[in-house]
């Protein structure tokens, strides 16, 4: 197995000034896998109910995604609901209903443990280390989290960083956990919590929204535009998309050096490009790889010079 | 003569969490001027009073600006004092004293009109107006205004905009000039009063403060981002130095096409990457060439990948 995602799948509902959408497939695995799939063949281990049906699984499946190791609980599938300002900058949550998800435990499938690239969503990072001890040897681990758990499980998410080898961020969360409001300088104090010894070099991921992002590895700094969209319908799931983007590439070419890490980020930044265009997984359920293609030259030609 | 600036000298008290300056140099045309004196030499028309002395002139004359257009009044040379947040990211105003800026009246010297580059520093756009109507025959103007403007001066801004080729103006700018949040919209918007028939394409360059700049054309845009630095002291001027170091590079090579605009651009952002890096402008005035061509280096390093 090439490449295992361990996140959420949820129904969202989604108010944006454009539109909205009810009990639409989401979660950070559904939108990470459908992005992956473009690359790699990932397979996701999350929790959802017995409100969950074959219907909403096709879509996973139609993209290729491995669900055996989608774990079925009795109760409701998380439910989230939020609304954008009509700028689509700030986002209020309507309600969250954690359902079956409160008490998820990932069990990985024995077929799971071996797998090269591991990604491990946004959950307690208990939960993450717990995945982290389940597997045998993994060539690449890549980690998300958010503000809360910084707050609220602070030793964990460092125990979790010294095992992880590619971190991605926001940038206002680097600066909260760091305490340090120059990107720069919060990279550097981040990188130097991370690496698990005996694989790659750690890599650090800031992402600045609209901004696109930087990555850091020791001595190396690498910056990416976001893609300039004139219709962003919908920004749900972006974060999460840049990732499945980016963790397929690098499970399709294998190739873990500074070069590839950044055509790794232009492929996740892609999808996420996508990903905002319509309502919910609506547009990463109908892109081509053409379109994927078209969209990676034109981000050569939004960035590239010649000095 | 290749490359004019009208805009302002001034005095700038500065405060910062890291030091602070007292009547230092200041102002759009001293900032513009030596940003621009590292690949042409720039001419400045400006007005400073009888408290000018000759040592504040000394800077800009080590630099080979040409100070024959400067205008001297009986009166106080314009001061203004700010006071940056612990993060820099917000400027409070303390005081701002037009002095003999406030009459100010630019004429031009008879040498200087026949000026090939132009830029037109944020003054009411009558007054910019009026320059231009002084101008024998310019390649290239670029203008450079602010929101206050816009809301004041809308209609003097509206034609002044028909007369220049290259504009420069911060997002939140944008936005509030075209009531359009999507900056891809508000650019096209903007694009479309902009550009006098008989020269080049009409370009516009939003800038967006750390994260760098965005540069459109009719069907091109171009992403170039802040250069990161680890220690930033002292925003004051950047945007005027980004201004110098893009005209005089264009000045120097002559050349408008869409590449030599990037490169312009690139340019623009490594004077204002040294701008920032000390007071007031203290690093304008130590920088060497060498510092600028391994900056351009550096920025490729850092935006560019291989497909």
């Amino acid at each position: 197995m090439d490449l295992l995602v361990v996140g959420s799948v949820a129904f969202d509902d989604i108010q944006t000034p454009f539109g909205q959408a009810k009990r639409a497939l989401g979660g950070s695995a559904s939108y990470f896998s459908l992005a992956a799939s473009f690359f790699a063949r990932p397979s996701l281990v999350a929790v959802v109910g017995d409100d969950f049906t074959q219907t909403n699984l096709r879509v996973l499946l139609a993209h290729g995604v491995d669900v055996s190791g989608l774990q079925r609980a009795k109760g409701k599938t998380f439910a989230w609901g939020g609304k954008y300002s009509f700028d689509l900058n700030n986002r209020q949550t309507l309600f969250t209903r954690l359902g079956v998800f409160e008490n998820f435990s990932p069990k990985l499938p024995r077929t799971h443990k071996s797998a090269n690239y591991l990604f491990l969503g946004n959950i307690h990072p208990r939960l993450q280390l717990d995945v982290l001890h389940q597997m045998t040897k993994p060539k690449l681990v890549g980690l998300d989290t958010m503000n809360f758990w910084m707050d609220n499980a602070p030793r964990e998410l460092k125990i979790v960083l010294k095992l992880v080898d590619l971190f991605v961020i926001n940038d206002g969360e680097a600066r909260q956990f760091t305490k340090q409001h120059n990107l720069v300088k919060a990279a550097r104090q981040i990188l130097g919590l991370m690496g698990h010894k005996k694989r790659t070099q750690p890599t650090l991921i800031v992402k600045q929204g609209e901004y696109g992002l930087l990555m850091f590895r020791q001595n190396q700094t690498f910056h990416l535009p976001g893609f300039p969209i004139e219709d962003v319908i919908d920004p749900t799931g972006a974060g999460d998309s840049f990732a499945g983007g980016l963790m397929g590439y690098l499970a399709k070419t294998n190739d873990h050096g500074w070069e590839n890490l950044k055509r790794a980020c232009v492929a996740g930044s892609a999808l996420a490009s996508f990903c905002v265009e319509k309502l919910g997984t609506q547009r990463l359920q109908q892109i081509k790889p053409t379109h994927i293609k078209r969209r990676l030259a034109d981000f050569k030609r939004l960035t590239h010079f010649e000095a």
